[in-house]
């Protein structure tokens, strides 16, 4: 393959005609009857010709519309632009009448809703792409803002998004690339803004995570939004598996100076960028490519592994504490919880240990949601992925957030190359979360506590 | 938007792993029943973790297959991998119930042939898209090798492709390019291969048509498959609208020894690359994005035009010739056509040339399809672009192909920047033939000839 | 000339090694007398096979140098590595016998300093080219903390350095790049740092200066040291000639929403980056280079002007204060200048402006050096590249800095592309300082109010 | 380092002006005169402001020379623009009196010819540099035309270029790519012409030769003119040192379809791109870094050896065969290469064989040149890079060529990595040429045959 040609490719796509939507756009403040006419003026175009510049004074139109012209927009979207009922009957009756493909793809044509074909040729205006995925943004708003029961409409349109977006960001389009300090400025301040896992404050700490030996940081692309990360994960690389997140973002952790000296690479943040593409899964994709990435590189490394949060645990034990059925002794230990920098207090952070470790394995491992899987999401993430729950680190965040959310607990899931298929499978036909023998154990214990026995 | 970075983001696009299939595939011979086994394993993924290898053996058993086992497994896609049957019928139930956009999606998806998922999953394979577009390839061919009567089923297959396709390379994610001596070797021989109207014999061949001042070359690139053109147009700058083919071919017409002294671009050529992508059109788009680059490189170019073929008009007119009810003389005239290298006589050139141009503004202008629209396709590409029917050039194309498929003729389509927008509505709506004075003349002739009149 | 290509040549450069030479250094501490063995060592080697290693271990002893050693190292380098005397002596006498090329050519041989080559061989390491500039900066520092009469021996490292320089640096090999918000995060910090007319406070400061449509950055990079700018100048786009730095340092004054809407182009910082190519000139052939670019992307400017500072005329106006040929009318005025804050109080500032106009206008024109030309160096260098000293602006830049060094007085030299070239050469010939009717009259009037004539 | 940006640096190194020669040209033929009229404009301007447009002048101006004009031109700039007597004798009365590096470096100013600062001014326009090693080129060819005694003052201008170029074309500029058959073909068509050692034919062959897996091309290039390669290397890959040319060159010697699987790189021709660089040598710096590429990507390898030819070896044996004092029984067999097609018949062959192999042993080891350096050019290269003289192949290339220059013969000179720098210091301070034992053994027979004796 030729990659030479291919980076020259790129130089084009979006210079075309930043431009041309503010040139396009009419001063007249637009509603959203006028941007349902360049819909449907779209719509009827034959797709060719004059279609891109339809498309192009739609979106620009939708840029213009203030946030309750929006919301209009998107209600008619749900009723005017669906399907036609008559066409769908009668295509079913052709069907029904002989069930062989021909007939079943004139039944599906007639079943696509209108808004599908309208998404697509908003797409051949530059940038529409972008611009579609943000549109998706702004509809999830507006569905969160509303009563479950009230989304069922917008949820049509976002079904739309979604089908599409599931096809245009196939893994198959997707572009992996290395972030660091020489990246561009324009995309680095993205990185800032969306990391979600350990916040970013400024320019500096971002040059303490990424420009360093011991740093790597990746992230996917999509051609079409070239200069928009979908999601990025940061990796140190360590020796031994880090049990703490606090060394790692001072950047202070610097214990090789020199990547091959590494015999780990952690995995301590990972964040999708793009909300309006919730639902389309990178992730799992993003962590075996940047395991293969590193593996090239540094071909001595041999654990890779995340170094996560257990976001709910707090939540969890709160209600646990409050259940009477646990024995006197194990609340009251809890209880410590409540002092104010309780971790700072050796001897009161040890006995915390004691019992709280064990429980937050038996949260991870025993504790299910309706669907039989990890009650914790991050959890369900790595083990669908294939890792092997493999530690519990005692005070491993003790940044407020840390310590608020999971007690200062963090865990590292292991990714095991030759067992990832088998544990995926494992975990995708039986719910088995496999995990090391010390969880196990630590698990094993908070059982054993739960009856009243403490004793190691 | 970000040019730099994006150049690089490609570098990993391809990279990826040539070698991985080459690895993956075991040694022993595929039939269609592993193949479709493959296919059903892949569909079974939860479409995560595992999918991308299960994509990549899947695809790697393909290339494996030999014809007759490639040609089961389409009639086994086709019969197998449709809807269910009894889901459509439960999901159309609901939606009769209840006509909301609920309902309407969960038909939808129930309609949805279960190929078009298979693709999408099949694409997560590296180099999948290609591959796909090479898999489609295929089945045109079995498709035009049956009686059209017996390709119902594998058309099926057909429209889900053509229904992903046309998504995945929505003109939003396309990227022009222009094509030079500097551009690699790799894809400079796929411009060879693929030059479909006027051949190109060898690398000397292309250089001539490449490589100078007055000449320029674009095509449409796809990210995913980078180094394969998709469609390229050829373009000769020009000091007024050229009239004949053979010296812009030869390479001799450099009338002009700088750029910024051409006052025309002329379009001698466009083809497209990919079988596998027939029915995507691409050919429009190409066209206004090439004048815009045009436009922009050289502000003082005045005319955009094509140097058109005639694909068909001497068989149009041998049939004409059988016509009882043609004026004997006008016959005479056209059966000096069947004189051996007519076109080196001056004399009897002239003589045709009388009545052949009448006859060929007459073809172009009111032979018309069952669909009301011109006979010949190359007008109608044109036409439905936007372009004017500008003239009509007189041994035009000299070549044997030349002389063979339209006496000679060749034909200057117009594109008039500020009229494309109108030509192209009135043609799509009212199948408006634009064309010049000289043209509307040369018409009127033809008219008149065929009642005797022959007289300017 | 192939583009493509040359984008992708500059991959290898220099990843070369920055490993190898951590690698390469051993622990003991070295000392200028191994250092300079290490150079005997390179330069009796073939220049071939072995150099590269040796090139690079000399250069990373250097680095681990502390720096009284690399004090001794200059001095020995300079008595050490100059010429063999005995040699000069014997190929003078040939060339005093026979005055052809031939024996010159031997002459000129034995005259080369052996740092020369020393330095051409150093050159060979990766990263050899930066190393040997910072190298010389190390070097000018020690002359700069020397007195001038002690200077001498260093200087001829010095020239040495120059010689090989100005031949390394030629224009010729020099890159003009645009710097603007999508350059690498490693450049930009650069930037930052080498800013030298109006400071960079921080990310957010420069993104103000850089990333607007009404800002372009240019710098000149060399391809052996490709991330390091040499020399770099900030423009901003205007609408007419700019008075004030204030509001375009402050990213407030967007007058212009559309970079097209321009009609004047104002440099209002030029920095030199490297203290190590001292001597070698940039800034003429950058100016004439930046104004071709704007002119290619935006043809309608019509203006090119700076907006520059008049470092020193504070310092003169001091001495001139005290000049009791002065009428005293124009002495109690610019007594008004040690007023704090003077500039916030518009009465004040108006009689000020009066006198000090003129004054600025006579001490840019009037006022020479001991070469004859202007004593300001700003003037010297835009008059020196043909622009013409313009207008002068009262409050043009009322920082701290800005009112201490020319009591708030900035410049525009306009660059009027057909003139350019007449002005050099009058400049160059005869000294002449082009000016402006409006200079010229201020000029007229300063020396009336030296006459005590303050009418105007 | 930052590669991404230096990627983008030269897109605008050559854009620059091919036009503006063109346009700056008048019409009027040019003679020597003028053009030492505009050298002499370009020396007397200040080198900065009007430099460019005098250097640009000079240029074309000489592009419009004819050849008499030019030899004219050389001759005028030996005898015109070497350096001033007068002042070479005062500054060197002046360095008599006091041997200080000030002195000193007025000295060598004196001494430096005008020529090269001629020469580095013309580097300022565009294309200057290439410009300058096509001058040399030219002059160079005038220098062989001649009598060697009438050389000398041209040989004057020779080595200014010389000393020029060493520090332009320091190996520190040089960037080495890779290139192959994504490589454009601007490029490629000069690697066609360039090629010195075994013709490559046409587009096919030169296909053939570098689009298969078991091959790689490498190339070195100055950035200033970047789609010139300067030098390039062959290499096939392979399993075992290869022995015959031919199938290589066929393309045919595919016994590896996994470069992974090969454990030699055999280096089979190196070729010299510019006549006008001469002297300046890259060939070592080239295959050391190839080396170093090679194992980077095919960690592997373990040999690396050439197959390279034995030019002047026929012509030695030649004479040799008239050597009288031979034993009869070998000039006997020798007498069987008058044959023709003497290889293909293999008796004949064998007895050549037996004795044609330890002459050319005694050939590459025991005759030297006037230097002590082995009279075989090839031999003196490679040995002098530090490789070892390891095989000699029989019947290696039987190409006319090959059994013209070398009776067929090739030999392998193999670099092996841990002893390239002792080999080479051996080679360098005792003309030692490091062979195989195969090697040796085969001298030691051809000493004895020499003496009459012929049994193994």
């Amino acid at each position: 393959m030729n990659m030479t040609f291919l980076q020259e490719l790129f130089n084009s796509i979006t210079q075309r005609d930043a431009r041309l939507w503010r040139r396009q756009g009419d001063t007249a403040t637009p509603d959203h009857r006028r941007m349902l006419d360049a819909c449907r003026a779209l719509l009827e175009s034959d797709g060719e010709a004059s279609s891109i510049s339809l498309a192009s004074r739609a979106l620009a139109m939708y840029q213009r519309l203030d946030e309750e012209e929006r919301t209009r927009f998107f209600e008619r979207l749900a009723s005017d632009f669906a399907a036609d009922p008559a066409l769908i009957d009668e295509t079913y009756a052709i069907y029904r009448a002989q069930r062989d493909n021909a007939s079943l793809q004139m039944l599906f044509d007639a079943c696509e809703p209108r808004r599908q074909e309208l998404f697509r040729r908003l797409n051949l205006a530059s940038n529409g792409t972008h611009a579609l995925v943000r549109m998706r943004e702004g509809l999830l708003e507006r569905m969160h803002e509303r009563p479950r029961s009230d989304t069922r409409e917008l949820g049509a349109i976002d079904a739309d998004f979604a089908h599409l977006f599931g096809s245009w960001f196939n893994r198959g389009f997707l572009v992996l690339k290395r972030i660091d300090w020489n990246t561009p400025a324009s995309i680095l301040e993205k990185i800032i803004r969306y990391e979600a896992v350990h916040e970013i404050r400024d320019w500096d700490d971002l040059r303490r995570r990424l420009d360093a030996v011991d740093r790597r940081c990746f992230a996917f692309f999509h051609p079409a939004i070239g200069d928009e990360p979908l999601i990025f994960v940061e990796v140190a690389l360590h020796r031994g598996l880090p049990q703490r997140i606090q060394p790692i973002l001072a950047g202070e952790h610097r214990d090789i100076d020199d990547p091959e000296s590494a015999d780990a690479a952690a995995f301590f943040g990972i964040s999708n960028c793009q909300t309006g593409l919730r639902g389309i899964s990178f992730g799992n994709f993003l962590i075996k490519q940047v395991v293969q990435e590193l593996k090239q590189e540094l071909p001595q490394l041999k654990h890779f592994v995340t170094l996560s949060p257990v976001p709910g645990f707090a939540h969890w034990l709160a209600e646990r504490r409050n259940d009477e059925t646990l024995p006197d002794e194990l609340r009251q230990v809890l209880h410590e919880l409540d002092a104010p920098d309780w971790h700072l207090d050796p001897a009161r952070s040890e006995r915390l240990k004691t019992v709280v470790k064990p429980l937050v394995a038996r949260y991870l491992v025993d504790e299910k949601n309706a669907a039989g899987l990890p009650l914790n999401p991050v959890a369900r993430f790595h083990l669908g992925n294939g890792a092997e729950l493999h530690r519990i680190n005692w005070l491993g965040d003790t940044s407020p957030k840390g310590l608020k959310q999971a007690a200062g607990l963090m865990v590292n899931y292991l990714y095991v190359l030759d067992d990832i298929e088998r544990n995926h499978e494992n975990y995708t036909a039986n719910a088995t979360v496999v995990c090391s023998g010390e969880v196990r154990d630590l698990n094993r214990r908070a059982r054993k506590m739960a009856k009243g026995e403490f004793a190691k």
